[in-house]
């Protein structure tokens, strides 16, 4: 295929994928039909099977472009500047730049993952691949000194992302939510838990003499 | 009206918020029809309809009785083993004991509250519930010493709130999500949080000096 076609074709799908999310956002992924989707995106239902043949495959093209977009904002982190810089920057962005429709898609996939085991797969292997790639990046922080090597990193990033998903649901649900006063919070809560558990063990050795 | 028939109302409208709590898990309370919910509970039509008038009503009726559990839990909490023995006995009664059904209801409340004003304001007025009930712990864990008077409660209120949630999400999306390995890093989050800011500011000067 000509490099001009295929670039037409992948325009064509990120068209598609923007007016399927725009339908998911305002009316749910349940109550949105194929056919609402082929007026928003203004084809026929001919053609837009061709490149998806299901709202499955709707969401899971839009997590995949997703995906590679995180996973360009993982491989470009600039750590120089410090691990916490990096996580501050990554925590404005998604959780206080990001426009409200993209967060209330988040919730959307998380609300029909519950009954939608494809969704659900989609789902778990996203959050697979973030879980990885914050791993690497504190490990590699630890590398250069930024955190102890000694963490506990696997707990950290359970719970840092287990914070990550309240905030989606928060930010979604309650019009009072700031959440830029919560990061300060998120990164002292970062810090902590990124701690050197051999100093733990200090400071518990000191208490007891 | 006499109290044995009091009583037996009581116990009707019991039966019916746990009929529909069985059909809103199953189905979603989107996909669940009044009629459905008749059904589940053995009852007529117009019978359920003198009761609750709508699915808002028995959400409504779901959470007015959660909450009077909760805030019982609240008030029988004793401080006397320490503010971190209480919660985490909360954590292990909310977060690992509480059937999954319990939990996907709860996800079904705040993916129904996304577009439902009436269960918005349900949900968001059982949340400042358990945000007020949280503060009095605290405060009054504060006076008997157990954690620093000069904590900011606020802060950590919210973030705790914030896992929650985040734990319902992870408790209903991922089979493999063990709640209790979870709970150890949640208490010592909370410890964190909860830490005297005097204390902080100490460590502060020492380290500049």
């Amino acid at each position: 295929m000509s490099q001009p076609k295929l670039q037409r074709q992948s325009d064509r799908r990120d068209e598609i994928l923007e007016a399927a999310e725009r339908c998911f956002v305002r009316a749910g992924f349940h109550q949105t039909s194929m056919q609402e989707i082929c007026a928003e995106a203004g084809m026929s239902a001919g053609n837009l099977y061709r490149y998806f043949p299901s709202k499955e495959a709707l969401i899971s093209g839009i997590a995949e472009r997703d995906r590679a977009e995180l996973a360009q904002d993982f491989a470009r982190a600039d750590l120089s500047h410090g691990l916490f810089a990096v996580i501050e920057g990554m925590m404005r962005h998604h959780f206080s730049v990001r426009p409200a429709d993209e967060v209330l898609l988040c919730t959307e996939v998380m609300s029909e993952a519950r009954r939608n085991p494809e969704i659900a797969r989609i789902s778990r292997a996203f959050d697979t691949d973030v879980r990885k790639w914050l791993l690497d990046m504190f490990r590699a922080a630890a590398e250069q000194g930024d955190i102890a090597k000694d963490a506990d990193f696997e707990s950290a990033v359970d719970m840092l992302m287990l914070i990550a998903d309240g905030m989606w649901w928060r930010r979604a649900l309650d019009p009072n939510f700031k959440a830029d006063a919560m990061i300060p919070v998120f990164l002292d809560v970062a810090r902590h838990l990124l701690r050197s558990r051999a100093q733990d063990e200090r400071a518990e050795e000191g208490k007891s003499k």
